[in-house]
């Protein structure tokens, strides 16, 4: 294993960033930024080997884009802007220089779609990989859980379950797919996202759409009744559908559904719905999220616990 | 295991904070903070079960008080004033209510003694448990380890050592001494470090006082000379050398010199030495640090690698 000067003179390099506002980067004991007029909007995603990911699937740029992308969404769900990225991370004896910029440079290829600079962080040692990202941004009008209004229109920036129906093929020995990329590292739609702008509610899907929905409901006191006609035609959906094959009726809901880690945009709007966002249903009086012609919903969200 | 929704009450109580800057807390994607017209100072750090604490050995308030100490120690070396924390756990098997929320209550009892709020963060499952705190603040000017000048005087805001002498006791099957407790969870003096303003460099002691003052020395192109005698008259100096006993010269500057997790402060000034603080040395021209006197300093730092 390399040194810890070593790792971090080969991160410096990797993560160099040249901001005006960034007053102290990576190398003290922590990184100043100037003051902002807008409200700090700050999340933290943390990734575990054999929970979040598997060595044997993933390659170290996909592990770090992915967790990195995790993060973005957050701060995206909550109306923000990313800017600063803070990276701690436990190391397995295999670290070398070349792992440790692999998993750099995945996560600086996604701070870099949105123009966010990696600042600072930790590294230590560790049994099996352990990374935790602290992403931190700017915001004007926060976007929470709870603004959702009865009458709102809900939308979804793209069709939630590609990363499950990926994972299913790994599990199922196919090697690759667009759906197993989509599951090793989802292309989001952050473009998008900042378009929500003027939403009342939203979450990033990290658990599950339905899981991601009743929390809305509950945080917002309202029910919601999402129209699978309006889902099915989702582009993608039919592809789903394919992979699925006889098992459709279980497994395609299952993904779309309940299935973690796509990070699509779900709001709920009562004004325009951005272009390239799909309506998906409608906020209802309630305090529950229904589909009505399912059968049998999926009970939960994908979690890693 | 409890649930995730479950262990985010508990936590949620655990953390509750009545701050009217903060505008979004904990249970959303994630923190919102009003604008501050101070500079933004942010900080990371992550303990690993079994590389940086041993359950068998400290309880979980002391690792998370002590995660916590390091954590808000570093905004301090900053110039800085910690305000907000978010906490990332991967939590092992056995953890339920009971241990989340000793946990919490040992990070929330640190984050108190400086007024600092735990406002968000993430939870997932994990063989061995992992904690990764990001702290947030507020920092007028701050002081990086680039800013010593030849002729200032070496100042620390206590004994370095302890930590490693009470870990040196529990290797040797002591079961409680105030050294183990300060191996445990360190005593930090928070306002003796807020009183380090007007310093010209400054570091928090985590991996060994000669690492930390190399940090300083290769930063600012100086170099430093130690006092031995300025040290041997710090309080708690004989203390360490009577549980050394007879290996004294190895094991106490060993101790002093190279033992982490202190986090005692070290600093730099051209101006008076704040009351409470001791001289150690001086800052000359060159590139080395050294210690007159010692014969064979320790070749590094406390390290998690």
């Amino acid at each position: 294993m390399a040194t810890e000067s070593e790792l971090i003179a080969a991160l410096s390099k990797v993560f160099a960033a040249s901001d005006p506002k960034l007053i102290v980067g990576i190398g003290d004991d922590g990184a100043v930024i100037s003051a902002s007029p807008k409200n700090l909007v700050a999340a933290t995603d943390m990734a575990v080997e054999g929970v979040h990911f598997k060595r044997d699937w993933s390659s170290l740029h996909d592990i770090g884009a992915k967790l990195t992308a995790a993060n973005l969404a957050d701060i995206y769900a909550m109306g923000g802007t990313p800017k600063y990225l803070l990276v701690s991370a436990g190391l397995s004896k295999d670290f070398g220089i070349p792992e440790i910029e692999e998993l750099a440079n995945g996560i600086k290829s996604e701070a870099d779609l949105v123009g966010a600079a990696i600042v600072g962080g930790d590294l230590s040692s560790a049994e099996k990989l352990v990374i935790s990202i602290t992403a931190f941004g700017e915001v004007e009008k926060p976007i929470t859980r709870a603004g959702a209004k009865v009458g709102d229109v809900v939308i979804i920036s793209g069709l939630s379950g590609k990363s499950a129906a990926g994972l299913y093929q790994l599990q199922n020995g196919i090697a690759d797919s667009p759906y197993i990329r989509a599951h090793k590292k989802p292309d989001l739609n952050y473009k998008l996202a900042a378009n929500f702008q003027s939403v009342n509610s939203m979450c990033d899907v990290s658990d599950g759409l339905l899981s991601e929905l009743n929390h809305i409901a509950s945080a917002s006191k309202v029910g919601i009744e999402l129209d699978v006609e309006l889902i099915k035609v989702i582009p993608g959906f039919d592809e789903l559908a394919q992979i699925a094959g006889s098992n459709i009726l279980q497994l395609v809901w299952q993904w779309v559904l309940a299935g973690g880690e796509d990070h699509v945009f779900v709001a709920t709007t009562s004004s325009q719905i951005p272009v390239g966002a799909y309506a998906i249903g409608k906020v209802v009086a309630g305090d529950k999220v229904t589909v009505p012609g399912i059968a049998e919903l999926p009970t939960n969200g994908f979690r890693h616990f």
